[in-house]
C-alpha cells in the first residue's frame, strides 16, 4: 500500500502535490534542486542552467481567481493579475497555511527515478538524489514528477543560416532578465509567444528599435477585459462552455471580430492562419501601442543572418542589428526518468490524461502540471495531483493498458484536429472538460442540477460565473467547507484591489430617450458614410 | 512696413513662424537659447533650467497626420504616433525642406523685448540678446514669441503639509528622464496629467510599487483607436464637429460609455467629475494594465507628509516611500516681455485669439503656439503664424482695441463655461472652429460647398475625414498645389508604417446567416442572464 511519495520539484505543481498527499494521508517527501519554493515563479538574478526562470517584468496572464488553488482563495487585496513577486507570495502563503515546507528537501537534485526490482509486486521506486555532492538512494511507494516545462531552452540555431556570421550578441529568452544594456540598441526578437511579446515590449522602452519576427503570427489578447475586469473571467463559465460547444464556429468568429475591433490583426501584421481557439493566444497589454508608435515593428520569419544584418523571408533587411533574442520556446525533458516512460504520442508525452504513463504494471508514477490548456496551470495541476494520489491509494482505478493506449491515441487525434499543435505550442486540453473529467474520477465534479435544487444562488454562480477551482471543493473527497463562500465572494475579491480611491457617485444627468431615438438613425447614417468614404 | 521679424524660440512654433515669415516675403531672425532646433521635442540628458524638456519614453499623443504642418506631410514610413526622436526628425526635415536653419541664431538668449521710443509710429521693437556673454540690441519690425508652455515647473510645496519632514527624494516631473534609480523603490507620483500618467507607468516597470495620486481623476484614452487606427483620426472630422454641436450632451455620454466599456473609470478610481470634453483627456495606453496588475495604485490627493510616510485625504497611509514625483504642471512666463503684455483674462493670457496683446497701438507682436486645444499644437501654431504675418503686413486687420477686449472677455467666459479650466489645465479652444476662425482671417478656410461642386471626392474627404491641416492649403494665400493629394493620400500614410509583415488573405469560411439569426436570440438571452447573475 502506498505511503511514502516522492514529489520532484517545489513549484506550484509540487506544492499542490505535497498537499494532495497530505490530504490523502500519504507521506510526501519533496526534492527541489534550488534553495526555495516557487519554481518558475521565483525570480532568479542568476539561475542555474536547468532551472526555470522568468524576467523581471513578468505579470501572470491568469487573474488571481482563475489561478487560485481550490481551497485557498488569494487574499482580496492582491491585484487581479499579479506580478511574479506576488504569485510567489501567494505560493508562500499556501505552503505556510498547509504546513508544506517541512516536507521539502531543498538543494537536493533528483538524479534518477528507477523501478525497484520488485516493482511488479510493490510498485516502488528507487529515487537517487544528490545534495552537496552526497548521493543517496531512497525507496518510495510512488513518485510525482512536478518539474514543469521551462527548464530546457530550445535554441534552434541550425535553422538560421549564417547565424555563425552574426556580429552582435544573441541569446535565448530564458537568459533575459530586464532591458539593461539594451539602451539605444537595434534588437530582433524571434518568436511571438508570451515571452517574445513581453520581451519585445520591454526592450522597446529603451532600445532604438525592436523588430519582432514571427513566422505564423498570433492572436493577441489583453488582461484587461470588458469594463476593465480581468479578461479571463469572461467566457470561462460552464454556460459559455455549452454555448461554445454548440456554436463554436460562430463564437470563434465573433471573438475574432471583437479582437480585430480593438486592433485589426491584419493591419498590425499579426493575423495568424489559425483560429482563436486553435492555440493559446498571446497575452500582451502593451503590444498594440508599441506597434502604433513604431517602437516595435512586426516582421516575418528570419531567412538568414549576414554579418550584423538580418534578412527576413519577405526580402527585407535590417542592418546594424546589435542583439537577437531567440524567444523560441522550450524543449521538455525528464533526464531522471527511464526513457521508456518518456514515449511520445504526436507532440505530447504518452500519458493517460496527461498524468500516468500507460506501460507501468502499477500506477505509482504521475506527472503533474505538465499540461497546456486555455487557463491557469495551478487548478489543472491541483486536480491532477488530487486524482493521482487517489489512484496511488487504489481509491480510483485506471483502465487496462490497452484501453489507456486507445484513449491516449484518441485524445492525441482530437488534439491535433482541434488545435494548431506544434512541438513547442502544444495546446492540449479544453480547460473545463479536462478538469471535469479528472474531478469525475476523484468524485468531486459539481452536479449543477442537484445544486440548483439545493442551493440555487450557488448553482447560478457555478453555472454562469467563471469556472473557478473552488467548484471542485463543493462535494466529494476533499470537500472544503469554505468553497461555497469562496464562490459567492469571488467577485468581491476581484473588485477589492481596485478600491484605492473612492469615486463619488455622479450627479444624475437628465436624458431624453425620445431625442436619443430620433437622432440615432441620423448619426448612424452619417457614421456609415464616414466609414465608407474616409477609410 | 514690416520687414524684419524676430522669432523667439526654434521649437515647432518657432520653425513654422520662420516659414510663415518667408512665405510672406518677410525677413525672419530666430533666436534660440540652445544649440539646436526642436525645443521641447529635443530630448536633453541635462537640460538648462529654463529649457523645456521631456523624458526618454515620450511618444507623441497626436498621430502624425494630425500633427503635421499643412504643406509638409510626414514621410509615409514614420510611425503614426512618433517617438520624440522621430518628431524631432520630422522637424529637422521640415527645417531642411524650407531652408529655415539659416535664419536661426543658436545659443542666443533673448533678454528683453521692448517697444522702441517711436513704436506708435513704427511699431518696432528693441530685442536685447545675449550670446556667450555678449549683449546686443537689435531693432525689429515685428516679434513672434514662440517659447511655449513648459519651461517653468510648478512645484507647489507649500500646499503639502510636512513636505519638509519627508525623508525620501522628491522632484518635479520636469527633472524626470527615465526610471533609472527607481528599481525596487516605493514611489508616489502626484498629478495625473499626461506626464504624471506616463511617469507612473514608466517607473512601475522597475519599482516595487507606484502610487498615482490624483485630486480630480481623469478620463484616460488610448492612442490606439477603432480597429487599431490612431484614435485621433476618429471623431475629428467636420461632420463630427457638426454632430457634436447638435448632440453634444449625447455624444459626450456615448463616448464616456465607450471609454468605460474599455475600463470602468469608476472601478479604476479614475472617474473625474468633469465630462469628457471639459478637459484634455490623459493619453495613456498602458495605465489600465498597470492598474489591474497592481503595479500602479490610484490614490486620492495627498493630505500630508510625515517622515517617510505619505498620508492621503481618505486617511490611508503609505509608509516607507522612497521617492515623490510632483507631476504638478508648469507655470507660464515670458520674462523678456513687458509685464503690460502679460495681463491675464481668467486663467489665460489677455491675447486676441490667443495671439495678439490688445493694448498695442501697432499689432506687431504675436504669441504663437501658446494654446491648448483638443488637437496637436503644430497646426494651431502654424495657422497662428500665418495669420500673424499677414497682420504684420497689413493684409489682415485687427478690430479696434475696445472690440478686441470685448471678444477676449467673451471668449474667456465661453471657455470657463465650456471647459473645466484651471491654472495649469487651461483647455481653451475647440480645435476646428479655432483653426477655421484664423483661416477665415487668412483667407484659407476651405469652402465645402464650393469644393463639393468642383471636386466631390476631395470634398467628401474634407467633410468626413479627419480634419488634417492640409485642408488649409487648398485655397487662398499660402495655397499649396500638393494639398489635394496630401488629403487624398492621408490614409495611405496612416497604413504604410504598419506594412512590415504581409498577412495572406484568409480563406473564406462558410457562414450560415440563417443559423446565426436563429441562434442569436438564445445567445443574447443567456448572455444577459450571465451578466445579471454573475457580476
Amino acid at each position: 500500500m502506498v505511503q511514502r511519495v516522492a514529489v520532484i520539484g517545489a513549484g506550484p505543481s509540487g506544492l499542490t502535490s505535497i498537499k494532495a498527499c497530505l490530504d490523502e494521508g500519504l507521506n510526501p517527501t519533496c526534492f527541489d534542486s534550488s534553495h526555495d519554493i516557487g519554481g518558475l515563479w521565483r525570480f532568479k538574478e542568476k539561475p542555474d542552467p536547468v532551472q526555470a526562470n522568468i524576467y523581471q517584468s513578468v505579470v501572470i496572464n491568469s487573474s488571481k481567481e482563475m489561478m487560485s488553488f481550490s481551497d485557498f482563495p488569494p487574499p482580496a487585496e492582491l491585484p487581479n493579475n499579479m506580478h511574479h513577486s506576488e504569485v510567489l507570495l501567494y505560493l508562500r502563503l499556501y505552503a505556510k497555511a498547509f504546513n508544506l515546507l517541512q516536507h521539502i528537501h531543498f538543494q537536493t537534485t533528483v538524479l534518477s527515478v528507477r523501478q525497484t526490482p520488485d516493482f511488479a509486486v510493490t510498485g516502488q521506486w528507487e529515487v537517487e538524489t544528490e545534495r552537496e555532492g552526497q548521493r543517496e538512494t531512497h525507496v518510495f511507494d510512488a513518485v510525482m514528477v512536478c518539474t514543469g516545462h521551462f527548464t530546457q531552452p530550445h535554441l534552434p540555431l541550425s535553422d538560421f543560416t549564417g547565424i555563425e556570421s552574426f556580429e552582435g550578441r544573441y541569446f535565448h529568452s530564458w537568459e533575459y532578465r530586464n532591458a539593461d544594456g539594451m539602451e539605444g540598441k537595434r534588437v530582433v526578437v524571434i518568436g511571438i509567444g508570451n515571452s517574445g511579446g513581453d520581451i519585445a515590449v520591454d526592450i522597446s522602452r529603451v532600445a532604438e528599435k525592436v523588430y519582432l519576427s514571427t513566422r505564423s503570427g498570433a492572436w493577441v489578447v489583453s488582461r484587461v477585459g470588458q469594463r476593465g475586469f480581468p479578461a479571463d473571467l469572461f467566457g470561462t463559465s460552464r454556460m459559455h462552455l455549452m454555448i461554445n460547444k454548440v456554436f463554436s464556429s460562430w463564437i470563434n468568429r465573433m471573438l475574432e471580430k471583437n479582437l480585430n475591433e480593438a486592433f485589426d490583426h491584419k493591419l498590425y501584421g499579426l493575423k495568424p492562419k489559425h483560429g482563436l481557439f486553435a492555440q493559446i493566444p498571446v497575452v500582451n497589454d502593451d503590444l498594440p501601442a508599441r506597434i502604433i508608435s513604431g517602437r516595435v515593428q512586426v516582421k516575418p520569419n528570419v531567412k538568414e543572418f549576414c554579418g550584423s544584418s538580418v534578412v527576413f523571408t519577405d526580402g527585407s533587411v535590417i542592418n546594424n542589428v546589435d542583439v537577437v533574442v531567440f524567444a523560441t520556446g522550450y524543449n521538455y525533458s525528464f533526464p531522471f526518468l527511464p526513457s521508456a516512460l518518456q514515449a511520445k504520442s504526436g507532440y505530447r508525452l504518452l500519458l493517460y490524461k496527461h498524468v500516468f504513463p500507460p506501460a507501468l504494471t502499477q500506477p505509482t508514477l504521475a506527472v503533474v502540471g505538465f499540461i497546456h490548456g486555455f487557463g491557469a496551470v495551478n487548478p489543472l495541476a491541483e486536480m491532477q495531483a488530487r486524482w493521482a494520489t487517489r489512484v496511488f491509494k487504489g481509491l480510483s482505478t485506471l483502465p487496462s493498458e490497452e484501453r489507456i493506449i486507445k484513449e491516449i491515441q484518441k485524445d492525441t487525434k482530437t488534439m491535433h484536429q482541434s488545435f494548431a499543435c506544434s512541438e513547442r505550442n502544444p495546446l492540449q486540453v479544453d480547460y473545463i472538460p479536462y478538469l471535469d473529467s479528472l474531478a469525475e474520477q476523484v468524485g468531486a465534479r459539481p452536479n449543477i442540477l442537484w445544486l440548483l435544487m439545493k442551493d440555487p444562488r450557488l448553482a447560478l454562480q457555478v453555472w454562469l460565473g467563471p469556472c473557478t477551482s473552488y467548484q471542485y471543493r463543493l462535494t466529494g473527497p476533499g470537500q472544503w467547507v469554505g468553497a461555497r463562500q469562496a464562490i459567492l465572494t469571488q467577485w468581491e475579491r476581484v473588485i477589492q484591489p481596485f478600491r484605492t480611491r473612492e469615486v463619488p457617485e455622479p450627479e444624475t444627468r437628465p436624458s431624453s430617450r425620445l431625442s436619443i431615438m430620433v437622432t440615432f438613425s441620423g448619426v448612424i447614417l452619417l457614421y456609415c458614410c464616414y466609414n465608407k468614404f474616409c477609410i
